[in-house]
């Protein structure tokens, strides 16, 4: 693909993903509905395989990989999801997949990386350089670079994610005036603008992010490229790519609506009522959308909205930390 | 309906719930499946409206009455899910509820209860008996009392849920050995079986139960209703009926095996595990049939299980309580 990934390819990556993917539910819940003044839905992605979106991505770009290439293995980065979902993958076509992550990951998505057989190799997240492992890796075996989010084949995987939404919601007779995804270094958000446009036209598609980690909002608003000042600290870990992609940003601009910016505590609070209300387990990086429109930052009022909880591969003290935020 | 609730039964219901419940995803886990040596589905009816599988059946029931006794309201008693099913049924359909709840009830139970609209009278588990007060409401008002789970429009609702796991097994193309359902009274338990073998007359359909609070178990194996001991002290709420209903009990010795009887320790490793591994919020009651799977007193090896989550609606002390069981 030379030209801008379009709704096609990611109509092409869902025949793909058919009988691989689970088409997650599309929630809703009446008290939350009541309490915004209008129609919120969650499109549960922290119910996927492998328990976030990333196996849609992953597993396109395997698909689309030659055979020859496949033969050869495969390698990646990742704070952790996309590790999970391209560990997966490779399982399920039989390529060998080694994995670049963060010592300070979740210690629940290293072990569920290494449970789907991949070799996973450890660096340090301020001190070396993820992309110089993972490329010395490829050079020395002939493996190809699985990129987290920065690839047609990537994105447009992740775009499945919005198709399926857009066609829930029209299923049910609503026309969503917004939708909003978290967003790292842009794959998802992307990519579900694209689904979602392909089926709502007139939807606006926001990228969420964490406050500090908003270098998707500052680029589009500046109309290039902005990096992040810091590389860690939020309480977000799947969201702390620096700056968005070369080829996710020029769609961003193309496809996306201005972006949301939550603060830790309110991705908490989001947590804590998708547990209360959603019955679902969602990661910090996987409830900034949900946050965003919970607080009005993404108005709901006199609409119908929808945000993708994006993973659920979380700590139990994180997660006991964000229930501790309920008052009863 | 003289004769025994038939699946035809089940199959109305599910088209007077349409466009009502939400079809809730039936989830599978690679890693839990490699580690039982099977394939283990959950139906996912925490996900459902209310955050229990129990809006299909009060629904079903109030779809089914006459005009007039709509306009005098209806009354019902319950630990908590019914109330709640109950509540948000009329509220759906503009009829009057009253409730019956029992005042050691979860808090989040009565109060989500009270924001469906209904009025919540609260009684006394030991000391009082639900049944009168809430005849006594109905004597008072003309009110229709509709049961927690011994009626043929409630079981025929409940079993819609296992006439679409059913259908989504199927559509998978996987043939189910076995089928569990947490039991109180047995409305869900022999719902589901209806549902279920309407589809797949081969699979085996089980109660599970807690230990203590196993009548139904202990029935099915005498040929006769047996009573439990205790009234209240099991970490499982929602399933703390004392006897099988006069409705459900002839119909469970026709349509389902032997009972599954777990402890509150695997139940709250089950929570546990559908936090970890599902991303799913299971209170205690609606874990009791993944906890026999999971423990293998309900075999996973070699075959295809489906288990149902009924319910999510539980505090946060007791997940908490359940999350803290994880050794990593």
């Amino acid at each position: 693909m030379s030209s801008l990934p379009s709704f096609a390819d990611v109509q092409a990556a869902a025949r793909r993903l058919e009988g691989i993917t689970i088409k997650t539910p599309l929630l809703e819940n009446d008290r939350v509905n009541a309490r915004l003044g209008g129609r919120l839905f969650i499109k549960a992605e922290c119910l996927q395989r492998t328990g976030s979106f990333k196996l849609r991505g992953a597993y396109n770009f395997l698909a689309s990989m030659s055979d020859v290439d496949r033969q050869k293995g495969v390698v990646g980065w990742s704070s952790g999801n996309h590790a999970q979902g391209l560990a997966e993958a490779a399982r399920l076509m039989g390529i060998k997949a080694t994995i670049v992550m963060p010592a300070d990951a979740p210690a629940l998505k290293v072990a569920n990386t290494r449970a789907s057989g991949a070799e996973v190799v450890l660096y340090d997240r301020v001190k070396d350089s993820r992309e110089k492992i993972g490329l010395g890796i490829a050079q020395q075996t002939g493996a190809t670079v699985v990129p987290p989010y920065d690839h047609p084949w990537i994105l447009t995987g992740q775009g499945t994610a919005g198709l399926e939404l857009a066609e829930q919601a029209k299923a049910l007779g609503v026309t969503l005036d917004a939708v909003a995804a978290p967003c790292s270094g842009g794959g998802l958000a992307t990519g579900v603008a694209l689904g979602v446009h392909g089926v709502s036209p007139s939807t606006t598609v926001h990228a969420g992010e964490p406050a500090g980690f908003d270098d998707m909002t500052h680029s589009l608003a500046a109309g290039a490229k902005r990096r992040n000042e810091k590389l860690s600290g939020s309480i977000c870990d799947a969201l702390l790519a620096p700056e968005p992609g070369d080829v996710t940003f020029p769609l961003a601009q193309k496809v996306l609506g201005p972006g949301v910016v939550v603060s830790d505590e309110e991705v908490l609070d989001a947590m804590e009522v998708a547990f209360r209300e959603y019955k679902i387990v969602v990661e910090p990086g996987g409830a900034v959308a949900l946050a965003a429109a919970l607080t009005g930052k993404l108005p709901v009022k006199d609409r119908n909205v929808a945000v993708v909880c994006s993973g659920g591969n979380v700590d139990h003290a994180t997660f006991v930390r964000a229930l501790s935020r309920y008052k009863s």
